[in-house]
């Protein structure tokens, strides 16, 4: 029964994107609705400003679908911090209902997929799936504080500051050239042996390459199927190893695939060696540029390949490998 | 749309409760499924030991089910340790979709209801609910290593050593004198100032009251309604509070109220100050004691209100204070 194929009938009402100054000077950076060049927000600590970056995105999002918080059923949230305090403090100030949610950097599609199979059986009319990242709260939790100047390894990928909030309801609210959430397949985890915190892409590209192929299977479709088939956040490296799975398995997505681990950063000038991640990075990426594209029409069938690293700093110690996980979300275009 | 009561159509197929030394020895000591007195489960490390807890769980489970891993459709999951670790290692064993969950204490309530959710509208068929805690690996992650000898306040808690894991399908495949879940009610994230890391059920008795209020406007249903309304894990300390947050509203839960955390422990003899808490506490206790219950028809209509403290330790530093969470599922027994 691992081959189940969520049949969703959910739509994207709207959303909204907050990132700090690194992405703001990216390839997309000019996108993104919301950023602060110093990454602080107005907050004390790095965390802090994680939190505030959450409850930014979800009320832009709030505020471009042109109703307030009481139109919202539930909140769906997660992070990378500990406890997901990121989430829990955040979203403090909306008094919406709350699922907590964990999935490391695949929880902008772990949330779209649980919000959307809540609406579309209509135990909830609107939620908000809400995440975040910051690149200095994650590296003093994971790593080491960003004061050591510790030399990342060349797989090291870059924790992306950002935060997304998507905002989905039934299919029947939406309107003209809505992005609709049409099906989805969650992510079995898998650990294939990997130890290295600084090569993340290579423990997630395995689980990405499970669930697509099970989803290939399941759905009766191909890669030539899709405009865009989009895993966030392999970066180069685990892309790299992604294609060489799947080509294993005779299976070619390179003119199709991207990977917004891999579009957020500039690989030539912003030196963040395998690109980004973090579970903004897809978050920001998803609301910033594919959704508009969606919107378009320029895309009009896509697979979101949500990839996370399930790991914590104390299992890596105690000699545990990663185990990662790939949720897929297929997202359909306007009319 | 605050007050959304979500109508649900599932069952709980099969449950399994893994606890330590001091459960054991506590008043549902003979009634948990299995335990190890020394709190180590073979494994190395407390952490490995929680992981291999919530294993042996859903291992249990799925033995009273009589059927294997491929029946189940999806695994919820979490639990306290940092990137909830605990779930995440524990269940790599089991090739299933995993949906990682992060509710604090709250999480078996959480894992009920929203497993409920997807089994009734037909995402899942069989999903599991999973969750843990143990003493060892909590004490040193929230507060100090043990060996320190730390001396705790009388309003603490006492982190339970256990897992639990229940199997929920949809009623139409449920056997007689099952026990449904047949409403649901997410919390809303609840911050009434408290700091204080060792007064948790201070913290969550607000979350807790809040819910059940708007759970009884909602649905239209009183105390007498039910034939027990159970908290978990509120602790002596937050049991009162909560008894004191209602009576001032003009409610009285007295009769009917228990609550997990102050089931688990002898109050005289165990020494555990306020009482037991840890996602495992309520998960076990609903396994253990109520679900045979239930089955039985001696109760037949109950409430969980699943609690959960949602900071961190880092939080905590940085000088915020606890935001908490009720999740409310009822529960009804055996035709």
């Amino acid at each position: 029964m691992n081959d189940r194929v969520f049949e969703l009938h959910a739509y994207v009402a709207a959303s909204g994107s907050v990132v700090g100054g690194k992405e703001r000077n990216g390839p997309l950076g000019n996108l993104f609705d919301m950023h602060d060049s110093d990454d602080r927000f107005g907050q004390s600590t790095w965390e802090k400003a994680e939190s505030e970056m959450q409850r930014r995105a979800l009320c832009i999002a709030l505020e471009k679908w042109g109703r307030d918080q009481n139109a919202l059923d539930a909140i769906l949230a997660g992070d990378l911090l500990n406890q997901c305090v990121g989430s829990a403090y955040g979203l403090l100030d909306y008094h919406v209902p709350y699922f907590g949610l964990y999935g490391a950097c695949s929880t902008a599609a772990l949330g779209l997929m649980l919000g959307a199979c809540l609406v579309s059986s209509g135990y909830l009319h609107h939620a908000a799936a809400v995440t975040s990242s910051h690149n200095s709260s994650a590296e003093r939790q994971y790593r080491t504080p960003l004061e050591y100047g510790a030399q990342r390894t060349p797989t090291a990928q870059w924790t992306v500051t950002g935060a997304s909030a998507f905002i989905l309801g039934h299919e029947r609210y939406a309107g003209h050239n809505s992005v609709r959430v049409t099906q989805a397949m969650p992510g079995i985890p898998i650990e294939m042996g990997i130890r290295d915190a600084a090569n993340m892409g290579a423990a997630m590209a395995p689980a990405a390459v499970d669930t697509l192929e099970r989803y290939f299977v399941a759905s009766g479709t191909t890669p030539s199927d899709f405009d865009a088939i989009v895993t966030g956040d392999l970066g180069w490296e685990g892309s790299a190893i992604f294609h060489d799975l799947l080509y294993a398995d005779g299976i070619e997505v390179a003119p199709r695939h991207t990977d917004c681990g891999s579009m957020i950063f500039s690989r030539h000038t912003q030196d963040t060696h395998a690109g980004g991640s973090g579970c903004g990075c897809s978050g920001v990426v998803m609301s910033a540029y594919f959704l508009p594209k969606l919107r378009s029409g320029e895309i009009r069938d896509m697979l979101l390949i949500g990839t996370g690293a399930m790991m914590s700093p104390d299992a890596l110690k105690q000699g545990q490998c990663i185990p990662a996980i790939g949720h897929l979300v297929r997202l359909k275009g306007g009319d």
